[in-house]
């Protein structure tokens, strides 16, 4: 199904962050892709995508993708387009729609996972609101993490099988996966607290994570790890014992 | 280019929210579709599905569009699939991954709007959060209003045309309208102050609104009125003169 394109991936070069979701397909597929930022002069390069100087409508913001002419912005409609090109979804429309909304739901869990510690502003400092911060972590812990991550393993539990969408596994499983090694790394009080809930997803996430290309990546030194500059960051006041 | 099925949406009856975008596109194509919950037993019907007694895999949140047995969540992914069906976006893939990605900005921004009255989190009430909101009031008005819909209009103004993607009218350009729209009732000083950086962006708004089936729809009483209930609210605290 791989298709012989060097894919060009532009993301920030120091953190696994969004980028990782598309990372993580490429990889599963052994696609031939570039990680433009973090080759030599790659900085500049995706600056100047985002200036505008490749093709239109420039990308708002990394993660993007280049393809031949082609450049997609925003995570999820990167996996969408590529997905059927990495054998990563299946060949329906009801498949590709279902994989696509669980992405995007994904995201939104993404994006609040990020504004836990920066609820007021992205350009303000984690120490300019700590303690809106600690109010917005009781809250992820106590509502958000359960609404999202019981939905995911209701989803599994009535797909008829072990993945997301369809009967293989799909680039959602990964993503899947993914998020919920964030919010381990995030939250691990919290995580070890509630994974008894989720029993299909944290047997989902090991054998994602077992495929042998995955496993050769994640012990590779391209696994970024993550940090306190990501989206899913660790600040051990915002998950209490 | 609409085909004859009667459309069902689902959305909450009572703010326009995420909501209206789906049916602004409905309403521009002059597409028959039912809106679920504004009809007697619509709520009943809405939960049935959020519960998963349709189809699989059943919706995190509304909105969502049902179509013969296909159901659709999330906003973005809904426009992507049904806007080729109403004639609202170009034929070639490179228009709609254009179209898809600016409707996925919208949607972020969409989310940072809303959560500038919920920063802390969406099940604490407004008065609940007040000070912190007043604080991600400043920053949203001074950076991400500006970081936002300065890409819009840049993006405009490099479209080659009076549209964001393409040479006529496409499902995006109504978002940008309905989203300039909400934040001129959220913001009212500060988008007076802001518009003028912003022309193209007023003009395509302006058109877009006097489409005859547009116009028809925004002077009926199926057009719900922005409120203190939905996703931009205007408290004038957030928006000092």
């Amino acid at each position: 199904m791989t298709e012989t394109v060097t894919y060009e991936l532009y993301y920030w070069p120091s953190i696994p962050g969004r980028g990782e979701y598309v990372r993580l397909a490429l990889e599963d597929a052994g696609a031939r892709y570039v990680d433009v930022a973090r080759e030599p002069h790659g900085m500049a390069a995706m600056q100047k995508m985002l200036r505008g100087d490749g093709a239109r409508p420039r990308p708002f913001a990394p993660p993007f993708l280049k393809a031949g002419d082609l450049v997609i912005a925003q995570t999820a409609a990167i996996l969408h387009w590529l997905a059927p090109r990495l054998g990563l979804v299946g060949a329906s429309d009801a498949d590709r729609l279902a994989a696509h909304q669980l992405q995007l739901t994904i995201a939104d869990l993404v994006a609040e996972a990020h504004d836990v510690h920066h609820p007021i502003a992205s350009s303000l400092y984690y120490d300019d609101q700590k303690p809106e911060a600690a109010r917005t972590a009781e809250h992820f812990i106590k509502d958000r993490i359960p609404k999202y991550m019981t939905y995911f393993e209701d989803v599994l539990v009535h797909s008829g099988g072990d993945h997301l969408v369809g009967k293989t596994t799909s680039y959602v499983d990964l993503s899947l996966m993914n998020t919920l090694d964030g919010l381990r790394y995030a939250f691990p009080h919290a995580m070890a607290r509630f994974e008894p809930r989720i029993p299909r997803t944290v047997a989902l996430a090991a054998a994602v994570a077992a495929r042998p290309r995955l496993a050769a990546y994640l012990a590779s030194p391209r696994r970024l790890p993550f940090d306190q500059h990501g989206i899913f960051r660790h600040y051990p006041e915002l998950d209490p014992p």
